[in-house]
């Protein structure tokens, strides 16, 4: 159990990070009654479009994440590309959850893999380095195709390649520079599912069902609950996470991606200690959605029901799709205020009952 | 069919009213990647918080008006007791839905009455004045108990009360000194439910199930679904109110009440030409809501399904019901963002799955 800080109704949450998942966020936080306040260096961030507070400045100028973390009562945030000194900076003045421990292991691909195997859950065997140079060193060992990762800073795909041979490794490097990097087995799954879980203030878990998720050119197209898997296999999965939100003492909602191999094994791909978007459904298949269950354990509610009372399928508005979106009237539609709509840009998505 | 106007997407809906009601049709119209502007006299509008545009000015401003109403690419309502005259205002800049006629005839009883009567739909028997002293003529006719109601600006059991003999209707006087009044025939009814029911652009017309609703004192306190009412009298109601939006050529969500009788006949008691409080239980009963609903349809959108998933109770929380509210596992909670939690006052609303 944490200690609890409890956000008085009508208090004000800090969002760091003004993008969907920060402007979803703050739409229930609004539902919850609060205020929010936006922390975005874009001055058109999307989330800033929803709340009348909001601060525009670099994610790591100190003085202004000082104003704005003194002028809310919990800060939390979108995504975990922000420098975990910030972070720190705002625990100076306010309650931050996720913690800056559980960020600064989820935000870097080799602090994550060490954590999880301290507490013994599976992943895809790897080898790192301080850049690929130092990973070339093994080439002896390593064994083609494998997937070859920035160790920070990717996302939907970003900061990631298929490798076929040593050579193609070796041409990489210019691509990779001066960059931490893992070298993954590339695993040759028969599925990817994820699991959206939530651990509030006074360690109560509560997990959505898996999805089953589809991506196309490392990018989310698609999540389906439920998931095409068997019911040991589902709670297999949610035990995993619940021992990754434990062991951090995590408050709020953590996303689990994981692989099913082709032997039905559970391999974690990756943790992302936020809202997520293979969680988008829950809006439509529960009472309680990811990002009103992720307030509420922020501001020291306990965290509530998460069952699931229908069949969904959630489909990513990818580019310029937002255009040739028509009439739905079978789908609830989301759409996230953004500016142009380039090539695989997220721009917003639809839940269908099944 | 009404001539289509479509919202381009990211475009601006003007909401006049900033209460809770403009307040969940604001959160619906930005999940729909919609900016919203709210019009309200308060500065601390609970509405005002989720948004970065809003005018503070009074609902007959006329500059104000206009100024507001060509800043946005159509203008909505959340609340009957505005000036017809503003709504006008408001028509030479943008569409507005609904439109000015269908929120003269819902904003006043004595035409709400004719109207009904009109298009030969039962509601109870009334007497109307411009006084209290004009329905005092009919006094050998008059069979009480009946109920006395300003014929306008009356909400949540404001502007009504009960009438037991002539004596207590004379007394009433001073009360509804200069104001237009009706007499009602109390009626004796088993059972108060309400259509929510939206009708499109296009004449498309969807409704929600009918929910069975409970007042204290003139304000609903609980509305269930499913009603506890045949399947033949639920689709009556549905025809009724589908009946009455066709006749206005209605665009938007629009709250049809009804008594059911001892004989199992409906009554029209009232019609609410705005996203209604006995239909809060779509947020988590339906796949599409009524605020959403309503925002697709007054922005050029078809309709959604209306579908019900699941049973629903949604109780209000009223007044100081807010600071006893702790953790509901079991419940999706929605608060206003309202000040002093004054007695009856309308603070928020939860939703149970049963």
């Amino acid at each position: 159990m944490n200690k609890v800080c409890k956000v008085p109704i009508g208090g004000t949450i800090g969002i760091i990070g003004g993008g969907q998942l920060g402007r979803m966020l703050s739409l229930s936080a609004s539902q919850l009654g609060f205020k929010t306040h936006i922390f975005d260096p874009d001055p058109e961030a999307p989330a800033k479009q929803v709340t009348n507070i909001s601060t525009t400045f670099p994610y790591d100028d100190i003085a202004a994440l000082e104003k704005f973390s003194d002028s809310v009562d919990v800060v939390t945030f979108e995504f975990e590309n922000i420098p975990k000194e910030s972070i720190k900076i705002c625990q100076r003045f306010s309650p931050v959850f996720p913690d800056a421990n559980s960020l600064s292991i989820c935000q870097d691909r080799i602090n994550e893999k060490r954590f999880l195997n301290e507490i013994k859950i599976p992943f895809s065997p790897f080898f790192s380095g301080s850049t690929v140079s130092e990973i070339l060193q093994n080439e002896s060992v390593l064994q083609f195709p494998m997937v070859l990762k920035s160790s920070r800073f990717g996302y939907d795909g970003k900061g990631q390649r298929i490798i076929n041979s040593k050579q193609e490794l070796k041409n990489s490097e210019s691509e990779f520079k001066n960059t931490p990097v893992i070298l993954e087995n590339f695993i040759d799954f028969k599925l990817e599912i994820s699991v959206i879980i939530c651990r509030d203030m006074f360690g109560k878990i509560s997990a959505y069902d898996p999805s089953e998720n589809y991506h196309q050119n490392g990018i989310l197209v698609e999540s389906k609950v439920p998931a095409n898997i068997s019911f040991p296999l589902a709670s297999d999965a949610i035990l995993i996470a619940s021992k990754i939100v434990n062991a951090l003492q995590y408050v709020g909602v953590m996303g689990v991606e994981f692989f099913v191999t082709n032997e039905n094994k559970l391999l974690v791909n990756e943790l992302a200690p936020r809202v997520h978007n293979s969680g988008h459904w829950t809006q439509s298949g529960c009472l309680i959605n990811q990002f009103e269950q992720h307030i509420r354990a922020i501001t020291g509610w306990t965290t509530g029901d998460a069952k699931r009372h229908s069949d969904v399928t959630m489909s990513n508005l990818l580019g310029s799709a937002i255009s040739r979106l028509d009439n739905k009237p079978d789908s609830s539609v989301n759409i996230y205020g953004k500016g142009a709509p380039r090539d695989g840009r997220k721009m917003g998505h639809i839940n269908r009952i099944n």
